[in-house]
């Protein structure tokens, strides 16, 4: 199974196109402004003075993290795709000469990490664990693919695959190379992607060493910990064995997602493409086991992983705090970025079920409507004065903010919306998958001849999807996504309901022609939701859903004490234009009731004798990505289950 | 006002001579054992050893925190306690050789910390801020005032003298000498107990410049960094300015409990003693405002304070998380030592009303029905896969542990426990005031007389005293308090109900005679209580109470996912034996709801199809001091309210 890719799809939208649009006109501009350290009163990005010390241009140290690198490389990536959808001579011309000093920096066997060029270039590749030089080495590769794929320039491909040769020398079973992999996976994916370019096996080969190498009895992040000194495994934490890492044992064995959210999805998202290539069933075995672990046991309902701010990491099973969350913007696109690679594994509706649970909430959350303000960490439950006052959630920030000293998360946002054109569709011989609804014109060559559709969709305004056949073949059938969210749907071919074949949440429509006029209509009711018993932290909750978007409780609707506000399961919703932000999706709004203060005076902070009293109030709700775009205030996406539910 | 001591009331119980019982049989021998590093795969404390060292009677380095020495200090106090209710010939000797080891330790100016006598002694008093002599100084001046008050020994109260005339050396307003003050606050309650026994001006001056001083404009804290060359303040700490030392400004502006919190309730100890002593109304003052804030707005229902782990912490009004709850076992203690000061500041039954709260929960808490197993942190929610699997909650020990490295509160315990005696009465003038309800035998002269007095309880099992006088004089007045719980009592005098004036939480009986024979019934319903509707995180949960004692709900009776059994506001309680523990309190039984996982399968995490399907169980509940001595398992002080309370 492939993607469609930019050439073939042209993406309309609305809300998806104008998602690109952001990428394209505010935050790829932002980020370079950023890069460059050019933002008033926000935290340096040192990347551009990095590599020009490296270059021997300037004569700066380096500045920041020890995967700062990565923040240009991803930026090169965002930007050279929105170069696919829409011409720039001027970003191109930036991402030519920035492509030119990465070059210039690179060390003549290969190298390339400011972090050790301007530090201690003795002392690379000695803690693969901590410090990230394969990390960076996977985003250089990932640019690379992407800038070469967009211009058709070598510049930044050459430098990737002398890097990527040089990892090749070092690491390895054969003798007088080290049996190491990195301590943040990301390289493994990489190499795929050089793969699909380069068709050259090395890149394969050395994907498919770090995965199976990994967690192997050596402990190889012990043994080079031994050889620089320094103590095994990470201070004070709870993960024993490397587990952190996911290095505690062989992947295949790997049974719960643990340790580092954005380790974890890298690490799968590679293991799945390996998989596809080398028709490994273990590994796709092992990557299914882990999608249901993560996807049905520690999913928010908005799609963020990661529970944990100790770690940015996983937890266990079930255990889904609202309030202690961590939720990093770069672990839902990590997700996204997995789900998207099972969609070329196999056709289950699930994996596009999932996109759309994080492409409308939880990835996007992540920054303002302006694309000028980000996230890192997205809470379910935001409390503005426990944020500032209880230092345990002093992670979550109460507003977003215009940049990072770790600023990963915003140019992984760029570089996913950018790519958004080869994430709607993927193709399996004759069978063309509709896995993302968006208004976009596809033009594709299949195994059986072409194919051109017309999509046009307001989705997820509405669930309406209607697509005209302008070019077809003998034997083309097409697949649309039934989400689970769907009760009740309508399906038509040229005005008349057709028969069609339902399997693993695809509806298969066999041998359109052109010229047929397919109207594709799912009921998008507001549903108010449930979480499984098992979890602890939405028990006598209930949240609001319409079609895919998760909705939320802001005090600039409702007033403050979120808590106090409480909903029934059978509450009626009304769908209402949104007057006080320019989103294209509607606000809700429904009855609700509001415990009052009222009896209780301030000398009581318990008592058995006040019978709460209610106020009934109309409760306004938003989708929770658009939350805190009207300055700082109380979120809640679950709210309380009315009391009186019962006798509505 | 004065409270009686352990001279003038014998306790006979049965509730707290149990508890005494226990401290005398099992909490002070065992910590004997504990303090010469005697139990068997416990952590070591080194106590005995750094003093050895000290003394030069062996020659080993210090072991364990810059604190050891207090935890050493409060057991003599709390072994010297117990002599004046129980002798023990053994344990008296064991005082006396302790204390002579002390005095061999102490330097010929009087200094002794074990910490810095066995580091670099130039390094001593260069770090008040972290390296609690002076709160080492406190604790040994307490020990040596119970020392003495016990046997009339005064090798200890000399030791404390001399290191007291010292630190008056030291430190003071006086040129040259250092305007510090401790950043664990102890030796000003400390300083006001030495005065009481040596009527020392000195003694008194000292504590008031100690707390006068802090917070003054010059910032000693960020002073004597400075000469250290050290960072000013505590890294990563959200408390600016000195403030989680309470040293942000003078203590009689600050108005919200702040930073540690058994320092913060030390602090108030001492400020209460040294208002009384000093009759300083601004001081007392200060003492009530912060007394509404900690109890009316940052406590929790079983009166643990301190709800952040983040440095053992208060954080801000009606922030009460039952789950990253810190609730350390010291601070409820400190609260109990502030609220018996305030009761002798001014007679207001609620100070009577938290000693209740805390004396039957959140401090016994803190120790297993045998006496000798430990919890540091006192959950209000207890689920054990949490602590082990999330680490923002792995501060909470899901079962109690033989002893601690930071073992302070263990210690705290018993001389809490053991000091009852001293905690029941207070009297003023010719006013005899019981604040604590125990079988006990009054034996005091008041300022006009003579009184005796039998009182026969088994509070809390039942809200019935009875109290026989034996003697009493012309003019006397006894005061009952009228906890804040009741809703109905009789009282008669002789059979006879009896006129009584109520004011500020107590009942006045005036003129009782020999031979009269009072009897005070207040029933004791089980209640259903809330929490005011500012706490969020007991919004739509119900604890339940009976008396003073707060009850809980533990796996052992009600299995686990305790998040899935509500209860009505209007449940109907049974009281039954406590078949399976040995408690004098009844268990509770109720029909409850559980949420049944029937309808889901594992593939659904979020559902709007299943309306939750509830089994009627019925629900037990134990008291929450003796929960976890079953086993590991979960617990939860808030139960849901059932959504179908409505209906019932």
């Amino acid at each position: 199974m492939q993607n469609l890719n930019a050439a073939q799809v042209n993406v309309r939208g609305p809300f998806l196109r104008e998602l690109m649009e952001r990428a394209a006109d505010k935050l790829i501009p932002y980020q370079w402004q950023a890069l460059n350290d050019l933002i008033p009163d926000a935290e340096p990005s040192y990347c551009i003075r990095n590599m020009k010390a490296a270059a021997h241009i300037t004569d700066t140290p380096h500045g920041g993290c020890v995967f700062q690198d990565s923040d240009l490389y991803k930026w090169i990536e965002a930007a050279s795709l929105s170069l696919t959808w829409r011409k720039n001579a001027e970003l191109e011309k930036q991402l030519d000469e920035t492509a030119q000093l990465i070059a210039k920096a690179q060390m003549p066997d290969g190298y390339i990490n400011t972090y050790y060029q301007l530090h201690d270039i003795k002392e690379r590749f000695t803690n693969l664990r901590d410090n990230h030089e394969l990390y960076c080495a996977g985003h250089l590769i990932e640019a690379a693919c992407a800038h070469y794929e967009a211009t058709g320039k070598r510049t930044l491909l050459d430098t990737a695959c002398r890097f990527a040769a040089l990892i090749d020398r070092e690491f390895g079973r054969e003798d007088g190379k080290k049996r190491g992999y990195p301590g943040h996976e990301e390289i493994e994916l990489a190499l795929i992607k050089l793969y699909s370019i380069t068709h050259d096996e090395a890149h394969l080969r050395l994907a498919k060493y770090f995965i199976d190498e990994r967690g192997a009895e050596n402990q190889y992040f012990d043994e080079e910990a031994r050889a620089r000194g320094a103590s095994g495994g990470w201070s004070r934490s709870i993960y024993s064995h490397n587990r952190y890492y996911q290095a505690g044992e062989p992947v295949r064995q790997q049974k719960h997602a643990l340790g580092h959210a954005v380790r974890q999805l890298y690490l799968l998202s590679g293991m799945a493409d390996v998989a596809r290539e080398t028709g490994d069933e273990t590994l796709a075995a092992a990557c299914k086991e882990m999608w249901k672990d993560i996807t049905r046991r520690q999913m928010y309902i908005t799609g963020q992983v990661g529970q944990s701010s100790f770690g940015e990491a996983f937890t266990y099973d079930y255990d889904l705090p609202n309030d202690t969350v961590y939720g990093e913007t770069c672990a839902s696109i990590a997700l996204f970025f997995f789900a998207q690679r099972m969609l070329k594994l196999e056709a289950k509706g699930e994996y596009g079920d999932i996109c759309d649970t994080l492409l409308y909430n939880g990835t996007i959350s992540g920054m303002n409507l302006e694309g000028n303000r980000f996230f890192y960490v997205n809470p379910l439950e935001n409390v503005p004065e426990r944020s500032r006052k209880n230092q345990i959630f002093a992670h979550i920030k109460p507003e977003r903010v215009k940049w990072f000293g770790c600023a990963c998360c915003p140019p992984n946002l760029a570089r996913m919306l950018a790519a958004l054109p080869s994430s709607l569709y993927t193709y399996d011989k004759n069978t063309l998958y509709v896995n993302l609804f968006s208004g976009s014109d596809v033009n594709a060559e299949l195994d059986g001849g072409q194919v051109k559709l017309i999509v046009s969709t307001d989705y997820p305004a509405s669930g309406r999807v209607s697509i005209k056949v302008c070019e077809a073949f003998e034997g083309f059938t097409l697949a649309l996504r039934l989400p689970r969210w769907v009760r009740t749907y309508t399906l038509t071919l040229n005005g008349k309901t057709t028969p069609t074949v339902m399997d693993e949440g695809y509806l298969y429509i066999e041998r359109p022609k052109a010229g047929d006029e397919i109207v594709y209509d799912m009921d998008m009711p507001v549903r108010v939701v449930r979480a499984h018993p098992r979890v602890n932290s939405d028990a006598g909750l209930l949240a609001v859903m319409r079609g895919p978007v998760v909705y939320c409780a802001e005090e600039a609707d409702n007033g403050d004490m979120l808590w106090n506000v409480s909903i029934s399961p059978d509450t009626e919703f009304e769908a209402v234009k949104c007057a006080k932000m320019d989103i294209p999706l509607p606000a809700l709004r429904a009855k609700a009731l509001r415990t009052q203060e009222a009896p209780w005076d301030e000398y009581e902070l318990y008592s058995d004798v006040h019978t709460p009293t209610y106020e009934e109030i109309t409760a306004e709700f938003v989708p929770y990505y658009a939350w805190n775009n009207r300055g700082k205030g109380e979120m809640r996406v679950w709210l309380r289950e009315s009391p009186l539910s019962a006798i509505r």
